[in-house]
């Protein structure tokens, strides 16, 4: 919140501050910048935010369900910077700086109340990909893609990141990614509010 | 909070103090008010943004897992109000007002490159509880509990709802969930935060 004390000789100044500070002050600003920051040896940091990001989508392929033994045995939720995702919803584009994280948990299978079931595990590695037409500009779809695993003996996780090299994760978003490398046909998030803004079920 | 006192004499640096301030004050104002607001039937009515508010969690309990027949066969994704989340983020307790969100959907089995899993089906209906210590007095933890489903015969959803019978949803909170009637065992965007502000893995 932003309080303004007024002065009578200032009231019209004022006012047309407050009313540029309300159009400004919103809580999605359009204009959040991206959140992509490199140190000096060119990695990515990891920002220490992105629970409170845009949650686009969550889903879990156990060992259960792929004969004992899942290519990727993990439930994970994928976030979105909330400066993209405004983006997105006007114009149904990842713009320049877009940042996806993945939080790949285990699939912690437990048993409540209402059934079993699959829930958040421990986490094993944080995972991102960055659009970027000139820092990516000989990648698929200019996407640079990052890692950030829990360290060995530690319950700290890497906090920078080198780029992956081009393959090591591109390939499957090339080949079964719905909509520019991102797999949007297991984000409903994505999808409703695609250019159209749609932030919630639609009701009449 | 920003406070600026605007004189006449430094109106022009009062001007760029509150740009600046405007441009500061970032989405994560911690003093968000509550979204619950109710109709003139005392119905509470759906926020249609909360799929950009922090989500707290997903898990699938389909029937597979359960026998055939799970109690609730279904995939579901937590929201929780973002100034309420200021609040937890502070203070590890669930503020008056607080309002969480539940996206029930179909546990939409899938078989990607990456193996078969459960995703995001259709949405079946929308459900919440709102802590309220006048309006639920009576209730278990004042939590007040409702329901929006999808109307029959058509792709939209009930926007209103009145509040539950006690009982109908609490009973399950009561007994099973951890903290406050909220099941934050699933959570750790909950328990990572709680009093704490971590909103992230956590990093040296």
């Amino acid at each position: 919140m932003i309080k303004i004390i007024c002065s009578q000789s200032t009231k019209l100044a004022c006012l047309l501050a407050l009313l540029t500070a309300s159009v400004l002050n919103t809580t999605y600003a359009e204009d959040l910048p991206s959140p992509a920051k490199f140190n000096t040896d060119n990695e990515l940091i990891l920002p220490l935010n992105y629970r409170e990001w845009v949650q686009v989508g969550s889903n879990v392929s156990p060992n259960e369900l792929n004969n004992g033994k899942a290519p990727f045995n993990e439930m994970r939720t994928i976030y979105m910077d909330r400066g993209a995702f405004q983006h997105w919803k006007k114009t149904g584009k990842f713009r320049k700086g877009t940042l996806l994280l993945k939080e790949v948990m285990s699939a912690e299978r437990y048993k409540g109340l209402t059934g079993s079931g699959y829930a958040a595990g421990d986490v094993v590695a944080v995972a991102g990909m960055l659009k970027d037409s000139e820092k990516f500009a000989n990648e698929p779809g200019n996407w640079g893609f990052f890692r950030y695993p829990k360290l060995d003996n530690s319950e700290l996780f890497q906090k920078t990141s080198k780029q992956f090299p081009t393959g090591k994760c591109s390939g499957c978003h090339v080949s079964g990614a719905q909509d520019d490398m991102v797999f949007t046909q297991h984000y409903p998030v994505l999808t409703d509010s695609k250019g159209t803004g749609r932030v919630a079920v639609p009701v009449e």
